[in-house]
Parts: structure tokens; sequence; C-alpha cells
């Protein structure tokens, strides 16, 4: 071969080398962003809807997950958002997912929660085409978390409830504390943040972070 | 004393203490948080008002600079903000500052800029009770920054226009990456974000972050 050739096998070679490599290492984890949305418990779609099911408008990531064709109008004390995406299946209980800054505009001051742990989760209103209910315990900011299989866990040497640090890369790049390792076996790596986080961090959907394992 | 006296007065020396040397800490600088606002040359003042000077609504922190009475609205291609609040006194260049948030809303691409740099800036239109205008390099992001007088900038061996980290504390903490240090005699210290940086971290006006000095 020419001297070219194997210049350029030798700089193709590591390139190429370079991008598997990257794909391996499994603290490199793709980033999905949360726009507000709202999760309904059945028997809540029935009262909004009339119906059992969600229609599907777009799988999500994770495996069985799907943004709906349905949407509700979201009412807090100072404004409402006409129209606020269904997130299917249907959950345990109904659970309204905003950013800090929609909880400005609504007026409701909505405490930071793991998903699913409602408890201290502020009271909102929400309406669909066949009625309108109060929630006393729904509206919460989603705490950060990364969704993992249990390979991809026991490889970082981490487990369900722990948590960890990520690092993001760019002109607004920085390190985000307290992520919460959230596992199951069907689960995809993806590293959840909402809209506040991902603009002030300047990433977004396909972008990825880098988990800090210590 | 008895045993209790002196046990108060050394627990008591020893808070009030720490309290002070907290203070006295360089590294701490009080968080100031800024909502989208637009500064106006006095050309374009004069355009939109009909005058040459904006009213005080409220002093800033930093000196001579502050929120005025009047709002413009800020046009972009998606969605308009009716009352957008002018910051005074009036600048060299008119500069609309946005969150990424905000960008979205409005349909605007702004890039992300150092105040006063706006030759890459987005085009947007802006309208006051006297006329609407076209500005062509005017939306941006703000990039992050850190307001500092000259003493306290030495104290921290640093220097206008370096670029430092800053460590936010709280259930969203994290660490923010290229905040650049600009230096004014009259400044006052004061770490700037906009409200996406703030909501995704947690903090807000008043809140302490602390430069990691190398």
């Amino acid at each position: 071969m020419s001297a070219l050739s194997h210049y350029l096998v030798a700089t193709i070679s590591r390139l190429v080398v370079e991008e598997v490599r990257k794909r391996d290492d499994p603290t490199r984890i793709v980033i999905g962003v949360s726009n507000r949305h709202v999760h309904l418990s059945e028997e809540d779609l029935r009262i909004l809807f009339g119906q059992d099911a969600m229609t599907v408008f777009r799988p999500v990531r994770q495996p069985g997950e799907f943004a709906a064709e349905e949407s509700v109008a979201v009412h807090g004390p100072r404004s409402s958002f006409p129209k606020v995406r269904l997130m299917g299946p249907p959950r345990k209980r109904s659970q309204v997912e905003l950013s800090k800054t929609d909880c400005f505009a609504l007026g409701i001051d909505a405490p930071i929660c793991d998903s699913g742990q409602l408890d201290l989760a502020a009271p909102v209103e929400i309406e669909g085409p066949r009625g309108r209910i109060k929630l006393e315990h729904a509206a919460m900011v989603a705490g950060r978390h990364i969704h993992m299989g249990p390979s991809h866990v026991a490889e970082l040497g981490l487990k369900h409830g722990d948590r960890v640090s990520v690092q993001f890369d760019g002109p607004r790049g920085g390190v985000l504390h307290n992520f919460l390792i959230r596992v199951k076996d069907e689960w995809i790596p993806e590293i959840h943040l909402d809209t506040d986080e991902a603009n002030g961090l300047g990433v977004s959907t396909g972008d990825f972070g880098r988990v800090i394992v210590k």
C-alpha cells in the first residue's frame, strides 16, 4: 500500500474504534427531556374521557410506554395550560408532571417528588372532554432520575435506589447531582431531565450525559 | 462560671464565628435570577415610547441599574409576550434577553451571547406605545456570568474575562461551568442565572453559589 493508503486505513480505523468504544462505555447514557405531561389512573381516565384506554400517538424509549393522542387541560390558581399530553398506559395514581417554570405560570407550588411518591404532591385540577376533577395530591416536579436495566446497573457497580451525579458537556455544561437510579428488567438506559434542567444545561433529547461513578 | 455557662459561651461563639466566616468567604456569592427583559438604546426608546428616559420601578443590585416601569411587547414568529419589562438606563444597543424556554415559546432560535456581544443575536420585533420595530440582531440567551469589583476578583486570584465553575447546593444541586467573570469598579458581587438555570438547579435570587477556584 502507498503511504497515503496506510494513513487513511490507520485514521479511519482509529475514528471508528473510538466511536464504537464510546458506545460501549456504560457511563455514557442518552438523555430524554420530559415536557409537562399527565399520567391518569384508569378511574380518572374514565371520568375525563369516558373510555378505558388511550390511543398511542408515539411510543417513547421505555418499552410499553407511549405519548397518547389524548390531552387534558391543567388548571392552576393563576393560569391554565389548555392542552397537556397524556402518557400511557394508565398508572395506579394520576400524576401531573410540571417544570418549576410551569409551576410559576400556573400558580402551583409543587414539590420535587420521585415518580409515584405523591403524598406531598400539590393539588391541581384537570379537565377532559367528559369532566373536570380536582386531585388533592398530584402536581409534582419530577426528581432527576435514570432508567436502567439490571445488567447495565450491575456493570456500573450501582443498584436501584442509588444516587449519582451526571456530567453534561457543551457551552452550558455542568454536573447535576442527585439522580435516582431506577431499575426494571425491561428498561433501556435513559437520563430523564425536565425542560428547565435541559434548557439550563443546553441539552436536548438524544444528547448524552456521563454518569460519574466514584 | 458554671459548666452550663461555659458550654453556652463556647457554643454561641462558635456558631457566630462560623456565620461571620461564611460571610468573609470570597467564593460565596449571592445569586441574582434574571427573568426575560429588554435593554433599549436611546434611539429605540424614543421610537417606542417618545421619551428619552425610563421611570425607575425598582433599583437592582448593581449600582445605577434598575427595573423600569415601562414594558414592551416582544413578538416572535410563533407567539408574543405582551409585557416584558425594560431595564435601565439605556444601553448602546438594544438587547432582548430570553431563556431557552422563552425562545421555544416565541419561535426564536436565539444563541447564547455575552451581554453586548450581539453580532450573532437573532432577529426579534418589539412594540411600545408609540411604535413597533424589528431588530435584526437583538434576541439572545445571556451567557452565565458573575459581576465583581476589582478587589473581590483580586482576592479570588481571578481577572476580568476568566471562566469559572460554580457549585449550587440543595436537592437539585450541581456545578455549572463556564461563568464569565466580569469586572467593573462599582460592581457588587453577583452570580447571574436565567430562569431555566435557576429552576433547573432549584435556586432563587438571594441564595448563594460557591465559585470553584482551582
